[in-house]
């Protein structure tokens, strides 16, 4: 089995992107899945079109997809994907697509095909805060998670796909009040025991 | 240069206490001081007697109580302590008092005399969040820190006190929606951080 | 022009439902727009088969229904709803179900058609705390705005439909620590506000 | 019976103190108690000197300060003030003091004399959100609460005194995510109750 497992690089003005240095110290193999690792632009666009090459190239098992979330206070498997950019903020090209189509024409949302509630219940069991999203926003990270199941759909039958949002590391609030942080360490030790998951759905 | 580190065990229904697994972990040397440890129950007035019977068997030169702050983002140095008990719960004894002072004929409140801000500045260098607080409430935190420091104010003269509130660790936190938490290893970190900054203080 | 607009009653243990006396209080006329009122009880399947009833009697222009959201700090219009009803608590029927369909074969999602950005410019810059949300949950508020957008989509082409989710009142959080409220008068102004956005969406 | 009731006038870039539009909007007589308005500037030392001529002039049974105080729930009775001002940004004369004592050779603090403990039931009870406040920040709030408690016990005993802070409004909130806020409407009964509460006391 072979999981291609992508990281978003640092956005909206941090130095550092939690999903990346954590998806970089994750293992090269998880409960004997493959895990193939992919540094991915924070850029409308060009961040789909980076995994989608990925994807054809590694045809892997699964696509799980990481990326930062700030205030959220746990690791936030996403349910579901929506059809639709609207940027808060400018990604690192300077784009912010303002109520526009991830893909014209496609359906207003596709649901994860990961196992997200299986996910949350090994992560709470491991001592690690988590929770299911309903939202991955409208920013990049939701056009990914859009995009890879658009595709998937068109292209890989029966390749799972799916987007993790994590928390801030400690060192990126410290000058933001009230703002939650988990350790980089437990990032890692969630993904893993993410990928596992993922690894026993596949199998099931 | 010795100092008097304390922590309460767990209360509240909690399994662990964040602050006694932290203190636990601490070396027994810092920056060339000896750490002395104590365990204390977290019962009004019990805490306090055993804590000032260590001050006076050990004679340190600065004495740390170190308290778990549910709900607080990051490591918290307690500004000041009052002169008021008026518990939100039980202690571990099924004491609430309400309204009562630390020290009948006491003074309203007492500054600690750590160097809190450099604590705080040493803390967030680090990467690890933090800020000063001006209140540690109202329960058997703010009724140590207040007696520790009014006994230091008859029987110990120059004899540094004061009191650090830690946040939750994760595993605490798992089935408590939007509360924040810190990794046991920063907590560790920063009440080394703190104690090295006691340490200098100290000296100068 | 005539607007349906629905509430449920009150759920989760509460005396109230903010959505369901906000309504109540809305005057029949909004401008020039007939305003048609239904109460609708918070339980699953039941509520949509009334509000899908009114539909086909009233035969509106639009359908805007409202719910409360504790915790939210501001009036949210809905942008989508999801085909996915997992209650994170028993309804008012004692139902409670788990990641079943909203509507078995129904598309993924389905985009509010109400104008959203412009009711939160509207509010906003009346000085009402409002934004939009992208997720209106997956308890019963879920499976009523998929539920009549599904309708709209097979049997009322045309007409305006989406939901709008607004704070508790304060009387519901004495008791709740640090959770948001907006006053009833507030509310309802914010809703008025909203429906006048409406009717001008369906003018334009 | 005459309460002496200040308020701040705006500051932190904010146009509206809630505090003073509420005050403004008080009755001239609460349970027969005379209420004697005054308008306070937000600025270290004029604001006490202002308080302090006024207490002179008026000789009120009574003073109660009223400050805003951002991102609070509800409101909130201040339990103590403390001889401390370090202030987190400029006031309104551009001050800003580090560290600096409310007053040379003052006590460390001094305990609220109004009735804080039935203002806040009396609040809840009338569907109010409130609690008590065990920290006035350390902020012009905080010195002019310790100023006035200092003054009174050097040349008025027997006048009772005390701070209260009250959220924000609505309209000052509109463009902070998930701040709370409170109808001026609610602030000013709430003010109200508070000094119905203050009345009571001086009587009993």
């Amino acid at each position: 089995m072979k999981i291609l497992v992508t990281a978003f690089d640092p956005f909206g003005g941090e130095k550092t992107n939690p999903a990346l240095e954590a998806v970089k110290a994750l293992p090269s193999t998880i409960a004997g899945a493959d895990i193939v690792k992919l540094e991915v632009p924070t850029v409308f666009g060009t961040s789909l079109a980076v995994v989608e090459a990925a994807m054809a190239r590694e045809l892997p098992d699964a696509v799980v997809s990481v990326g930062q979330a700030g205030g959220r206070f746990g690791i936030t498997p996403e349910r579901i994907a929506i059809n639709l950019s609207d940027a808060p903020l400018e990604d690192n090209a300077g784009k912010a697509p303002v109520d526009e189509a991830v893909a014209a024409g496609g359906p207003a949302a596709y649901f994860s095909t990961l196992p997200v509630k299986a996910m949350v219940k090994a992560l709470v069991d491991a001592g690690i805060p988590a929770s299911l999203s309903n939202s991955a926003g409208t920013f990049v990270c939701n056009q990914l998670m859009y995009g890879v199941l658009h595709r998937v759909s068109r292209s890989h039958p029966g390749m799972l796909a799916g987007f993790i949002h994590v928390p801030c590391i400690p060192e990126q609030v410290v000058n933001k009040p009230n703002t939650p942080s988990m350790a980089l360490a437990d990032i890692v030790r969630g993904l893993t025991i993410c990928l596992e998951a993922v690894r026993a759905a596949k199998h099931s």
